[in-house]
């Protein structure tokens, strides 16, 4: 099994999620071995919190699951990106996805609507 | 100036260009607050390099220079997303993008040519 470089920063490798579908960046989160095997296994986004450090699988709680549909690593094999079909929201605030500011100015807008309470 | 949270992971924040026009993820880079604020100043993409410890601008070397249209933040105030115009490659090995490597069962499969030497 080909891995990306887990040896680079310390265990873990960025991994981005896109929307297979329209090119959206949905969610940026991290994947440490185990994670990323668990992902390659069952084409679930399994992540590492580095916030929590502990090993969630996307949806899990939220029921927001993310079927990961194919997977690339970047030319130096620390930053994985997944398309991924995502149900509701990819972010934990309720957004569709986690980039809903916008530099406007000398201040963040929020551009988009929560799709979940 | 609002700025992302350079404090949660040691001064910097994960950059990802993408390509504004197609939704392409072209690469994954780091800034810290000078190549921030230069960026912002300029809408000229500058990074910080982890492995050179050094500022850099996308395209001095290369000449293939990122017009930053637009600039988004994630929900954690850490990673942020250009939407840029790309000149050229901007993949150092030549490639459009960087993550032209898809896992193909149990190897990586290059699936793109590259657009410059």
């Amino acid at each position: 099994m080909v891995e990306p470089d887990f040896d680079k920063r310390g265990g873990l490798v960025t991994a981005i999620a896109q929307d297979a579908d329209n090119g959206e960046i949905l969610m940026v989160a991290y994947m440490n071995r185990e994670a990323w095997r668990h992902t390659i296994a069952t084409r679930r986004g399994k992540y590492w919190s580095t916030s929590r450090n502990e090993l969630w699988v996307k949806g899990d709680t939220s029921g927001h699951v993310q079927h990961v549909r194919e997977i690339f690593v970047d030319c130096d094999a620390d930053v994985v990106l997944l398309k991924v079909e995502q149900t509701g929201a990819a972010c934990h605030e309720g957004y569709r996805n986690c980039f809903f500011r916008r530099l406007d100015g000398e201040t963040w807008r929020v551009i988009a609507d929560r799709v979940t309470p």
